[in-house]
């Protein structure tokens, strides 16, 4: 902290990035300490008021590193801020590998007084806490989570890592009861075959397990929407009572929304013990800035 | 614990009461220690089965009591408790007067190594929550919280206790953007005078500031229905991102979903340091029984 303000370092300037600093430029109880890149050349005109750099030990003091690197890359660079005694958060989206990465960076943390909270999008992430929170108030029953319309910022950049694939666009179509479709527009590399690329889209660990399509297009741009949503239901019993019924649903800017849990769950940091959580092991209550008391009196 | 189970004791047998039973019943980490009731004559059969007393020190080993009794004697019966080291949950319900009642609390468990988890039922509660974290999504912005149709089981109570009223019913009529209607359907007793009884509730503080209607009918049982729900909705900003909408709406039995939150909260007591807490301060997490690693596989 320096003058009462959290100073946070912003790690990858991509779509979240973006948000992420729009997010920190809005939240008064912040200082943006500055950005981490891969490189530091091109450095895009909105940036040059900020230090940009390769290593977050080249910003002077930081308390809490927004991740905002692709999924697959957040634990090299979790480990390496929570080794430093930085806090970090992510939105880290593999629903499958959560645990595994809570489990490696939780001992991390704990051995240099870390905190790092992960997966703190908003899938995982704030739908993660009205899932468990359906769960608690109907502890019988199923809960569907259905997205979209909506473009995937996790699947789109799974495409873009596929060889041959040159621009992408996936949007995540619901089905109802929790199945979705995926539509894939990409833009071809000069000389690839569409055939292999989109058989290794649909290999792909984001994408084997749905029904998904691949088209190829001219402009992906020009589909581009980041627009997004879910409806989650849970039907389910409270006690030995049937039928009790909930319903939550948001339609949102994708970006925008894991910008601001990101910030969020970066302020919530600071009231943790060492350690790495998820978002459904930290009160709501810590993501907002400010006094409690005055929180407990207004949202209650 | 006895056996790897919570004692819980059940203090008040009206509508929460009972559904308290019915939930303990169906959770497998609990046991039920016993009910406290003012009087312990006219038991009804449903309560033979267990220990029924007048303080909650007849029950032996206790781990938590359920507070069901009326908002108004919460305090009491929890300060009772608290000196005990047995942990408390209640389902208060005076929005102006929680964060009084959690400093007093918060007191007296600090230093007898108690819990308290105040006001765990549904609003306040797991509506205290999804409101808090749609505060954090998008922390500009208005939240409209909208109750009903449905019984309030807290406005039903407060006329009950009116001089001159033999039977009540209070029904909340959402009239949008958080504005609310009471309907409220009353039996008199016997030489009781009907305006004069309609200026006291009127007059109180749970209908001082909302539309009422009162009227006199011969049979309020008959017009009794324990559904009820809320639609919540919050149109705000992410960051600095506008037009970020979000909705959550339920249908419930009302006193099974507040049973069901007091037996989720009652839980929750084992896994918090000593002190007095609202729903909001406690993670979603710690309602959940058994093992959190299987938990966050499953929702985060």
């Amino acid at each position: 902290m320096k003058n009462g303000k959290i100073r946070a370092a912003v790690v990858g300037y991509g779509n979240i990035g973006k948000y992420v600093l729009d997010t920190l430029e809005s939240a008064s109880d912040f200082e943006v300490a500055g950005m981490v890149r891969r490189k530091v050349s091109d450095i895009p005109n909105e940036l040059k008021r900020y230090k940009v750099v390769t290593s977050v030990s080249e910003l002077g003091q930081v308390d809490v590193a927004i991740l905002c690197t692709p999924t697959r890359s957040v634990e090299t660079y979790a480990k390496d801020c929570l080794q430093r005694g930085i806090h970090t958060v992510d939105s880290f989206d593999i629903h499958s590998k959560i645990l595994d990465l809570k489990t490696s960076l939780d001992e991390i943390a704990k051995q240099h007084q870390s905190v790092s909270i992960i997966s703190a999008g908003w899938d995982p992430g704030s739908d993660s806490i009205v899932r468990t929170l359906m769960e608690a108030m109907a502890p019988k029953g199923i809960t569907y989570t259905n997205f979209g319309p909506g473009m995937s910022m996790g699947h789109t950049v799974a495409v873009k890592a596929i060889g041959g694939v040159k621009a992408a666009l996936s949007m995540t179509i619901p089905a109802g009861t929790g199945i979705h479709r995926r539509m894939v527009y990409i833009e071809l590399e000069q000389g690839a075959d569409f055939d292999s690329v989109a058989n290794a889209i649909k290999a792909d660990d984001y994408f084997a397990h749905d029904e998904t399509h691949v088209f190829q297009v001219q402009d992906v741009e020009a589909l581009k929407d980041m627009g997004h949503g879910v409806s989650m239901e849970r039907k389910g019993v409270s006690g030995n009572t049937q039928n009790q019924l909930f319903h939550y649903e948001m339609r949102i800017n994708n970006p925008a929304l894991t910008a601001q849990m990101l910030v969020c769950a970066a302020r919530a940091t600071f009231k943790q013990q060492p350690g790495a959580y998820t978002l459904i092991e930290v009160p709501v209550i810590d993501f907002l800035p400010g006094d409690k008391d005055e929180w407990i009196k207004k949202l209650v």
